[in-house]
C-alpha cells in the first residue's frame, strides 16, 4: 500500500490544509478478514519526507521539566520554528536566531507519531492519546523497516496512521518533533486468533513492546508484563526464565 | 587508584563475608582539596569480575509488573540463582532447571550499581537509595570507560562505590542483576567551584544525566532539566536551543 | 427530571438485564440552549436505592495495594458478594461467610459513580474513564444535595449518569462499591459563556473540584489549579491569595 | 513530658534563632525499654502556639499546580508573609496587601509537621523527608488529642518532633503552613514486640495510617496495605473482610 500522511497540523506535501489538528490520520484502512481477537501485522516498508519544511516547538513540554524551574526561571513562550528539510543531503536544518546556539543540522529519520487500530468497545479516542490499540505513541523507532503488531478490536481492524516526524529525540520531551508530511509504503499480514495486549515491534535487532499510560510507572509495567508474556508464549520461557532475560539481557 | 568492591550481599572475591547487605560500599575515599560546591570527576578505568560466580533473583520486581498479573497469576517465590562467570570467554551462564527455557549465556559487562559522594547536610542515606549525590542508581552504563561527575557536599567529597554487577539489563526490572565482586581501577579529577545538581556522565558517544526519584516522572524531569542546564552552561545554547536539542537530537 | 440508573452490570430495579457493563449510562439528556463554552449545572435533588440487593467485590484493587504484598501473600480470587439493602432501616448488610470478621451493617449513602457531559472533539470515551467532562469519577460525595458543574463541549451538553452505589468509601480502593440501581431526581441550570476546565461541586459546606488522571499527582495538580482559578474568578482573590487559602483553609 | 518545638526556620517563642532550618527538631527523647521491633505510642496531650506571629509562603508549591500554568502564567516570587496569632481569640490573621482578596482570619489548629523515631540501619535522614519512621509528614490531624504509633528501629526509639504549624490545610499544597513555635505536652507508652510498618494514628473518630512516598500512588498503597494488616491483626477480619471495610466504610 502506497499512501501518505499529512502533518500534525493538517497540511500535506504541497502545504495545503487538508485536515484539522492535532494529528489528523490517514485511514481507516479496512483489513479484509481481520476480526476481534486477531493480531494485525504492519510492515513499514518506506517512510520519506515529501516537502521542504517542517516545524517544531522550541521549549521542553511543561510535564518534562522540573516544576521549580518552571516556577522561577523558564521562558514563557513556546515559539513554533520552521526547519528546512533537504532530502538529497538527508538532513533537517535550523539556523540560530529564534534560539541561541550552534546551527542545528540533524539527520532525517522519518517516523510515524501515530499508528493504531480502532479501540475496543466502539470508543472514539482523540488522536493525541496512546493506549493498547497504539495511537499517539511518538516512538522514534516507528520508522522504515520496523514491523508493528497491533491488537484487533473491530472487524476490519481499521488501521490509522499519521503525525509524521522528520526526526525526533527519545521521548518527545518537547511535546512535538520536526512535524511534516510523509510518503508511506506499508504492507499488512494477519495472525488469526492471536491476542496481544499491547503494540509489539520487531526490527532487525530487537523485539519490543510499547506500553502506555499517563502514569509512567504503569507504562513500564504494561511493557514489561507484555514482553514477559511474549517470551513465555513464543520463546519457550516460563515466568522465571522470561523475567531473567528481561532483567539481564536487554541490549 | 586500584581497589575492589564486595558484592551486594557482602562477599568478596574469595566468597568470604566481608560486609552486611544490602550494597556494602568500598570507601569513603577522601579527595584532597574537594570542598562543597565543587564537582568530583571519576574516571572508571577498569572494571573486571574477580570470581567465578554471581547470583541473581529470578522474577520481575513487584513494582515493575502489572498489579493485575501479580494479583491473579504471578509466581510467589523469587528464588536466588547462581550464575557461572567465565572471564576467559567473557560470559556468564545459567543452566535451565530452576527456570524453564533456553540456557542463558550472556556477555560480561561489569558495572557499578552504586557510586556516590556523601549527601548534603550530614545525612546518612541507606545504600539502596539513589539521589542527587549518586548512590544506588543501577545504571548499566556505569562501566569501564565512563566518566562520572558528582556534586561535592562535604569536605573531601567522600566517594563511595559498590554493588558490582557482572551485567544488567536496562532498568534493573528484576530489582537486581548478576551480583558479584569486582576489581575496580579509577582516577579522579576535581573541578573547583563548579556546581552540578545531578550526576553527569560522559562516554565516547554521549553526555548523560542520571536523575532519580521514587516517582519516575520526577526522575525524568530532573534529568531533562539538568541536561538543559549543562547544554546552556557549556555548549553555547540558550533555553530554547537546549530544549530543541533535547527534543530532537538524542542518539 | 425524575429518572433512574441501572447498576454497573446493567440490571435495573427489578433485576432485569437492561444494558451491558461496565457502567451503562442513563442518557444522554439534551439540555436546551447549552452550547460549547457554557457550564452545565446539575442539582442532584434525590437519590434512592430502588431494590433490595447490591453487589461488591471483596479485595483491594490491584493498583491500591503494595505490589510486594500482591507478589507474596495476597488472595487471588476477587469474589463478588451480595449485600442486602434495607431502605426502611437505611442500611446495607453483609453476613460473614465469604469473608471472616464481624457482620457489616453500613448506612446507605446513595451516590452516582458516573456523571458527565459529552467529551470534546466528538470523542466517545469508555464509561470506565473519568476526565475533564466528568465520567467515572467514583466520588462518594456525588450524592443527594450536591450541585455539580460540568463543562459543555457539544450542543445540548448531552448529560449522562450511571454507576449507582448504595454507598462507597473514600477512593473506591476496591475498584467498586455496593453496586445497585437508583432512582434519581435532578434539575439543571445553565451558565452561558462560562468556561470551566474540570467538574466543580458545591454542597452546604464546601466548594470542590474533581481533577482526574491515571497519574495521581496530575489529578491533584488539576484540582488545585482549577480551585485556584475559581477563587480568583469568583471570590476576589489574586493567585497569591487563592494559594494562601488552598494551603491553609481547607476544612 | 512538657516540651516545646522551635519553628521550621529555627526560631523559638521569643523569636531567638535556636536552630538551623529546615525543620530543626526537639529531641531525641530516649524511651526507656524501647527496642527494635517494639511500637512506640505517643499521646499528644496539648499543643499550643507560644508567640504572636507565624509565617507562611504564599504560592502553591511547584509540584502541586498544573505544569502548563507554571509555564505560561504563574507568579514567580514565593513571598514569605507574616501572620498575627491571637491565642485569646484562637485565630491567625493576615491582612490583604501582599495578596489581593478578603482579610484572612483562620482558627488556630496547632499541629506538628514532624514526629518520628530514628530510622532503621543507623540512617540519618533529612528532616524534610517522611518515611516509615514518620518524619516530615505534614498531616493536619497531627494535633492535640491524637495518639501516634511509630515503629521502633533503634534502642530507646529516639523520638523527635518539630515543624510546628499554627494551622494547615489538607496536604500542604503550598509547601508550608503557618510556621511557628509551639508548646507541646505528650506522654508515651510502649507496646513490646509489636511490629508496625507505617505510622498509625487514632483519634476519637478514626483509626488511620500515614503512608509516604515521593510517588503518590505508592503512599496510597502503603496506607491501604497497613490499614488492611491492622484490621486483620486487631479487629478479627481476614484479607477479604478488611478489604470490604476499606472499600466501603471509610468515614
Amino acid at each position: 500500500m502506497n499512501t501518505y500522511t499529512i502533518d500534525a497540523g493538517g497540511r500535506d506535501a504541497t502545504g495545503a490544509q487538508r485536515g484539522r489538528g492535532p494529528n489528523p490520520q490517514t485511514g481507516p484502512f479496512y483489513i479484509e478478514g481481520a476480526e476481534p481477537g486477531d493480531t494485525l501485522v504492519v510492515h513499514l516498508l518506506r517512510l520519506e519526507t515529501n516537502r521542504s519544511t517542517g516545524y517544531s516547538g522550541s521549549l521542553l513540554a511543561p510535564y518534562s521539566v522540573d516544576p521549580g524551574f518552571l516556577r522561577t526561571e523558564a521562558l514563557r513562550e513556546a515559539k513554533q520554528l520552521t526547519w528546512q528539510i533537504d532530502k538529497q543531503k538527508g538532513v533537517a536544518t535550523l539556523e540560530p536566531g529564534d534560539y541561541k546556539g550552534p546551527r542545528l543540522e540533524l539527520p532525517l529519520h522519518p517516523m510515524l507519531g501515530c499508528i493504531g487500530t480502532a479501540p475496543a468497545n466502539n470508543a472514539a479516542i482523540p488522536t493525541s492519546y496512546p493506549d493498547n490499540f497504539g495511537g499517539n505513541m511518538d516512538y522514534n523507532g516507528m520508522g522504515e523497516g520496523v514491523t508493528v503488531m497491533l491488537p484487533v478490536f473491530e472487524p476490519g481492524a481499521l488501521l490509522f496512521l499519521g503525525d509524521g516526524h522528520a526526526r525526533q529525540g527519545d521521548g518527545e520531551v518537547t511535546g512535538g518533533a520536526i512535524e511534516t508530511s510523509l510518503d508511506v509504503d506499508f504492507s499488512v499480514d494477519l495472525i488469526k486468533k492471536k491476542r496481544i495486549d499491547w503494540p509489539r515491534l520487531e526490527n532487525s535487532d530487537f523485539i519490543m513492546v510499547l506500553g502506555s499510560s499517563r502514569a509512567i510507572n504503569e507504562a513500564m509495567q504494561h511493557a514489561t508484563t507484555e514482553l514477559m508474556r511474549w517470551l513465555m508464549a513464543d520463546y519457550g520461557f516460563d515466568e522465571r526464565g522470561a523475567s531473567l532475560l528481561l532483567g539481564l539481557r536487554i541490549r
